[in-house]
């Protein structure tokens, strides 16, 4: 018996603990390499828990939590298993940590068919595996049809970082430079455009990766605190990012509207729609704000990599005007980028 | 401006990463006392993730995950807040860990009453409350109406326990007792009987609870390992979890009908409904392996708690037919006791 027989589709009864339960994570499950962490208990085991024997002495732990509810599951350039592993993984590393293990909860519809399952959960597994990240416990559930567009997957990561670093929301200096890593945008927009059905969306893919090799070529500096803060762009785009960033630090940022790399696709499909690209979500560009003296020389570093070649300084840390976003725009005069109160588009991530 | 302004129920813009986001996500955590551990950051912070600063030597770290998605949220003795602290914090006991914090996952619909969730998440602090966990980090999202029903909760727990502590489901060793907490089949029972609009769900609550009194009380026998194997009877009830540890023990288990705790409530609605009592969830019993020469000791401990008054030993493991689970009827034959296949009673954990 699998979970196949009689059936293409996943049934109530994979999800209620019995033998179908069983195949269904064995599926789920059968392409991950790397089951435990630091020898442990691990998914492997399928006991109730995984254990992590500790083995570091100046470090600390670095965890974060997702839900991903994307629509459509398999959109221009990604997934959703891709995006939640690259979604926990890259909230790790704008925490200064290295990604280590994480928990994965799937959560399906009734009926969805085994080969969007397996072609999601191959995409989480294999993102996963080339991370060298270990999945170490997880949990599925079945919903019954109708009460559960498709499926979710919430994971927690487990990341490990030295305790003398410090890179905090709440660490802006007056000074400071902020660098963007790439275009803003892509990801939400190339979203909305295939939901849409735009033509122009077959120029546009989401921007979703991990932001592992910046994150590589910047570990001395990171080593060095000479990077204060990072965050990845995601809900609420740059303007939620860089206000969080103001007001928790109680300083204001200057953003030079002529730096700000943006792609024309994007720009016109958010005219089109009516939306400001300043609010829209990324899922593989970084935010970072450095000490001044060291600004140019990161730029120059994130540019060599894959990912880094539209980064930008983009704008600077004042201390007029604390807990605010300003913008000197292009035809000369300044605005304040708002918090957005919450734009109506919802599961892009 | 709060959460509740303009509107008595969930927004789709409570989930688009800005204003109105930060407020639901205060409203969801004002009620938490304890925001993250060992001075770390957490979730006071609204970082990108929390931080465990090390301080153990000769520990290790248990994590489980899992999702919740019960319905309906609230039911005879419980509702999914307290199911999904319950849930996590009975599997981290279940491991022989001391449960220290979580995350938490919140998905909800659109449309959700506040009211609704207000008590769904005071449940859930409250008990967390009572039990000194901290919740650390956690996520938020918000689904178009018709796309989820209502409110799901993805929980991963995070404890740690003494690494010589060896408690496995493979580690059944020939002739240990299996002692059953409680009465088996409650919670289920109880769901089904609600869903149903049975009358007699008057009289039978969910057995719902976190089982650290029990683990309070044999906290020495678990360091002394005398306790090989725990595990709380979940989906599948005990006739899952019983199959589970014979399979990975290469052992066979020897039940006594007779000495099995059981309402006559549930084996009513069980009869009316055409249930195996044996394959229904509980979700306050734990199954415990524990060496012969202590169990009548252990049992006697167990009784005395709050939770363990009608606690048993229930059977016994073996070497013949190894990994399957045999019962010892009544009317005195012997039959066996399969891994169910799985039940088409989704929701009800």
């Amino acid at each position: 018996m699998n979970a196949f027989e009689g059936s293409k589709s996943i049934r109530l009864a994979h999800g209620a603990g019995g033998i179908l339960q069983e195949e269904l994570i064995n599926f789920i499950t059968k392409s991950i390499f790397k089951k435990n962490l630091n020898n442990g208990i691990g998914l492997e085991e399928m006991d109730d828990g995984a254990t992590i024997p500790l083995k570091w002495k100046d470090q600390e732990l670095v965890i974060t939590a997702d839900g991903h509810t994307i629509h459509p599951l398999i959109f221009p350039g990604g997934d959703l298993g891709k995006l939640s592993i690259c979604g926990t993984v890259n909230d790790l590393l704008m925490m200064g940590a290295e990604p280590l293990a994480l928990t994965s909860i799937v959560i399906v519809e009734e009926g969805l068919k085994f080969k969007t399952l397996e072609k999601i959960m191959n995409s989480f597994n294999t993102t996963a595996n080339e991370l060298g990240l270990a999945i170490i416990a997880g949990d599925t559930k079945v919903m019954p049809r109708g009460t559960l567009n498709e499926m979710i997957l919430a994971t927690t990561g487990i990341g490990i970082r030295e305790k003398t670093i410090r890179i905090e929301d709440k660490n802006l200096k007056e000074g400071d430079k902020i660098i963007i890593t790439g275009t803003i945008g892509d990801h939400g927009t190339a979203l909305m455009a295939a939901r849409e059905g735009l033509n122009i969306t077959s120029e546009l893919n989401s921007d979703l990766t991990v932001l592992t090799p910046i994150m590589e070529i910047i570990k001395e500096d990171l080593k060095k605190n000479s990077i204060h803060a990072m965050k990845d762009p995601t809900r609420g785009g740059i303007a939620a990012a860089l206000n969080d960033w103001a007001k928790k630090s109680n300083k204001s940022i200057y953003l030079e509207e002529d730096t700000i790399p943006i792609k024309k696709e994007v720009k016109a499909i958010c005219e089109m729609l009516g939306l400001d690209p300043f609010n829209i979500a990324s899922e593989g560009r970084a935010l970072l704000c450095v000490e001044s003296t060291r600004a140019h020389e990161i730029l120059m570093k994130i540019r060599k990599t894959s990912l880094g070649k539209d980064a930008e300084i983009i704008g600077e840390v004042k201390k007029d005007h604390p807990k605010k976003v300003l913008l000197n725009t292009l035809i000369g005069g300044t605005r304040f980028i708002d918090m957005p109160l919450g734009e109506n588009i919802p599961r892009i991530c």
